[in-house]
């Protein structure tokens, strides 16, 4: 791990220090995607058995999940996994429910009624990868605000094993909290699939969850297509910044550190703290961790690339970390709330010895579909308005219309737009015949 | 304006009928907008003096609006017109505040609390076309919701007239609106100036508003870079579905229309209804009041393309608007409120006959920058959230970390990701020792 002591670098020197590994879309990912989409536009379900067979090494019979394989998954579960995946829905969605938008409504004037109605987008699509292990808990994360929303259509990709069956834990998952219909899909193929239909496949509004880089850029390429569809965010690799301090339980902080490093050699892990010792005793314990763990090579490649940073006190700390807006922020300091009112940036927060991180990947109910790579500086995390249109609806009376009308005449004719000035003294004048 | 008797339509020929004229990316335009965003990368502020001169033919003696150009715009503007911008941003507030989102937080299980916080964004660019007309009503719908949001910098940017200067209103607008700074700038020049920094403008995190296709077109080639700055939402021409029974009064129908066709020749302008005969009497009266338009000429080509729709009942109209997903839908019907219930997608909806579309691009309270092209099926209006991060929060007491501990540890088991569990496992096995 990198140490850096923040006070002894220039303004560019520290924007080095934050920089993420560039993530270029390489021009051949670029072309490789725009080609399976076309492939997938033009050929629909046959593409999808072919691109299936190249890429996930399985002979589909059937594209879509069928109730046999439903219940099958269900009943060769553990009981233990299956009680685990109820209650970390149960808790997603008490979080989300009391976080969900509300409707509004307000008088802007006398007879002026504005309002707010919320409508769930009609078709979701939900994207569960499965590359170095199937991850039922996405599922829950992008399939319970969906599912509260109250989406009409909620389609879920996730890719088949090389026997063309689907991990039993993320079928499990999808069927706790609603999805309508899984299909066998992976990668580029999947979010094609979603984003345009095809013969088996609906096509959806709007696409969601994380993937690897050809998801990533065929999300981001039927994005910017009027006739695609919308997506939850950009996406980058997973990342965490810690600040502790001198008190700070040194194996704990390692075990947050090493808890996202695992993720994958591209993901981000930043440690923080104004205690020189305590930046010491971490990367030993680091060190020490890592060594038992069984994705370590994994965890290694990525600590190669992280940064112990030296500030002189924690609102320095909370500057740098609002400075790079992390998907996760971990605060292992005493009296950790209190940093929370200078936080400007981040995906979600944790606070204090108790909340490791993973807590908030499974149960603790927030939601672990977040903004990385500095998107957190604008973007926020999967919740149910992602789900959800906010559409405005206003009601004048005639008295609301005599109120408001004379602005709006005089800001239209400002605006040298005739007709929507007419609009209104059209009104205002056959109002004038009635009385 | 084009009839169309939906019942004898097959499904081709519906999808046909509500088509939005192609917005296709010409290469030409994509090139074109490359070039002028590596212009300002590279030469910052001699790049937007020299492409202001080529493009709004105006010598830029400075980029910023000044306090002398500020007091001159106000002492110059008509008190009634002044009033009338405050009276508005009045109203936008009222019903911007009654919307805004607020705090959350809720105890998942004992000690564990769970809390959604807000944070505006930092920086955001605020872009007021200026093309036909200037728009000072964008100014407010842009500036009031940043301004609620508490944004630290609110940067706006709007094309000089020849002569340098900007016009008085906009600049009015802007400070009632608390803008921070503003810059004479437009085209894709004023959005890649906000999305990557110059000398002069300051980089910011987000951008608003709408725009030509230049300005659009710079708007999607911004967001699709991590080194840019996220964007409100897609755009395309502006448009209007209005529903409108035998009752209905055909004038204020019109009207209605035709304010809607003045924007552009491109603009879409649709009406639906169960009766014949009204279709028929708005017929004509579009033709009548369109001939005294000054902007007639404008809106008869949009007219040209325009469509009348017979459908068979007020229900069959709203499935018609709902698979348009309008920008505008105004319900001119008695006991239009009853229709809401069916609303899927739209804008912003105008219910009654009271209600003309262009309250709501003034002073009705509702925002007026709404999602146009159907992106009304996966898109909101720009609202105080649009100008916010929604960051979760979670915090565990001991017990809390006893009560959903379990639940993690047998998730990341599943996901084989060790790391993840062991560090709930460390923490649990740490508070043993101390019991």
């Amino acid at each position: 791990m990198k140490r850096i002591d923040w006070n002894t670098l220039g303004e560019t020197e520290r924007d080095a220090a934050l920089a993420r590994p560039a993530q270029a879309r390489a021009q051949e990912l670029r072309a490789g995607v725009e080609r399976i989409i076309a492939q997938v536009r033009s050929k629909g379900d046959a593409a999808l058995r072919e691109l299936s067979a190249r890429y996930d090494r399985c002979t589909l019979q059937v594209i879509e999940v069928d109730e046999a394989e439903f219940a099958e998954a269900e009943a060769r579960l553990m009981p233990e996994l299956k009680a685990a995946i109820r209650e970390a829905a149960a808790r997603i969605e008490v979080f989300h429910r009391a976080a969900a938008p509300q409707p509004v409504g307000v008088d802007t004037a006398e007879g002026v009624r504005v309002e707010r109605m919320l409508r769930p987008i009609q078709r979701v699509g939900l994207y569960v990868p499965a590359g170095s292990a199937p991850l039922p808990s996405t599922a829950l994360m992008l399939g319970v605000p969906a599912h509260i929303a109250g989406c009409r259509e909620v389609v879920l990709c996730s890719p088949a094993r090389a026997d063309g069956t689907c991990d039993e834990a993320v079928l499990f998952a999808a069927r706790v909290v609603g999805v309508h219909r899984v299909f066998k899909l992976g990668g580029a193929q999947a979010i094609a699939a979603m984003a345009y239909g095809t013969g088996s496949v609906p096509r959806c509004d709007k696409l969601f969850g994380p993937g690897n880089a050809w998801v990533t850029e065929a999300k981001l390429q039927v994005s910017a297509d009027p006739g695609g569809a919308a997506i939850d965010m950009p996406a980058g690799p997973s990342e965490v910044l810690v600040i502790a301090d001198a008190q700070a339980n040194a194996a704990f902080v390692a075990a947050d550190l090493l808890s996202q490093a695992e993720h994958g050699p591209d993901s981000q892990v930043i440690l923080v703290s104004p205690s020189p010792a305590l930046l010491d005793k971490v990367a030993a314990e680091v060190d020490r961790q890592c060594a038992e763990l069984p994705r370590g090579a994994i965890a290694e490649q990525a600590l190669a690339q992280s940064r112990l940073i030296e500030v002189d006190s924690l609102p320095q700390a909370v500057e740098v970390s609002n400075r790079y807006a992390p998907e996760h922020l971990i605060l292992q300091v005493d009296a950790a709330r209190d940093l929370l009112d200078g936080v400007e940036s981040a995906g979600s927060v944790f606070v204090g010895a108790w909340t490791p991180e993973s807590v908030g990947d499974y149960c603790s109910g927030s939601n672990h579909v977040l903004p990385t790579y500095g998107y957190a500086r604008s973007y926020s995390g999967v919740s149910v308005a992602s789900y959800q249109k906010q559409i405005t609806v206003q009601e004048l009376s005639p008295a609301g219309l005599r109120a408001i009308g004379p602005c709006t005449a005089t800001l239209a004719a400002a605006e040298q737009l005739e007709a929507h000035r007419r609009a209104v003294t059209l009104r205002l004048a056959a109002l004038e015949d009635r009385t």
